[in-house]
């Protein structure tokens, strides 16, 4: 079976979203800050679907790295709303999104989303199946903390980036008040930003 | 002028100490995880009045050079108390401290203690013109985010270590929600810790 891995940007200040976000402000007030170091260099980088990232040497290896084995992803139903459901084309496929309704318009042969009406473990457990063994790429802090929770993270890879956003969606909260023991794996410098990657000791 | 740094160890989820910090316990419970790495490696560190350190290599380079150009140092009168007035030999002197009243016990011929009853302004520019080229060194988390907001500090010295506490005393906070802007200076991966250098652009 694959990892489970929660991949993002953050603020240094532990954000992953500044304030008022929502649909039209998907990254909240000065959230671009979180995503300066796709456009900080020269070397492309091209998904599917978006205009073309030109980040430094660094950055390029350690995020083709981090996509490389994605086999599915688990989003909350919040992320897919202020995305817009991406246009159709999320970063990860197939993308189970964690909701209490599934919306029928999304609801169709050929969807990339399957909607999960039961929960954060059966999300995890139905993206490991469709995984195999690629990894499972989650990027709500909402969906990592509960997998923090229930045990169900086995990474987190953090693209560290240099701005106190002051406020905004905390990435780690409500976590309980037991330490949760990490072992770092990496800590890479990019231009204008640092890859940190942790294994979650269990 | 020297510069104003802060400079201190940090969980992931961003606590300066754990939950329940107090006399008896500073580091709070679980926040001795933020310390392991002064005992991780084989290069011994010794400072006056401590037991030895045994970090990395690569932890002490960046340790000693951190605490070599401290000239001053300024903290909250909590972590005063908490630290137990570090027996009279704090990590740098001399040593301001931020409070209302000053206990008087401390208040002597060749105390390293000054204690600044005026506010956080006043002590930054009394430590800064003790320390002349060398720099300010702040570690409570308190006195940080009131320089932050006041823009009297210029850097930000991390030591990120692999854990989460849950809880417990955040080093960023009520920084207003306008995001402030960091240059990063450094990112350099230790033994189970990561040592992150930024410059606050103001």
């Amino acid at each position: 079976m694959g990892k489970v891995i929660f991949h993002n940007s953050v603020s240094l200040d532990g954000f992953v979203a500044g304030p008022n976000d929502g649909p039209g402000n998907p990254l909240g007030d000065g959230g671009e800050a979180l995503f300066r170091w796709y456009f900080s260099g020269d070397t492309e980088v091209q998904l599917p679907g978006s205009p073309a990232l030109k980040m430094s040497k660094r950055s390029a290896e350690v995020f083709l790295e981090g996509i490389r084995t994605i086999g599915a992803m688990v989003v909350g139903r919040r992320m897919f709303d202020i995305a817009g459901a991406w246009g159709g084309t999320p970063p990860g496929e197939p993308c189970f999104v964690v909701t209490h309704t599934a919306p029928q318009e999304w609801v169709k042969e050929g969807s990339p989303f399957i909607f999960v009406t039961d929960g954060v473990e059966s999300a995890i457990e139905q993206a490991k199946a469709a995984a195999g063994d690629n990894s499972v790429a989650v990027s709500s802090a909402n969906i990592a903390q509960q997998c923090i929770r229930a045990g169900l993270l086995d990474e987190i890879h953090l693209a560290v980036t240099p701005v106190l956003l002051g406020g905004g969606v905390r990435l780690f909260e409500q976590l309980g008040d037991k330490p949760i023991e990490l072992e770092q794996l990496a800590a890479i410098e990019g231009d204008g930003v640092t890859h940190l990657a942790y294994r979650v000791i269990k």
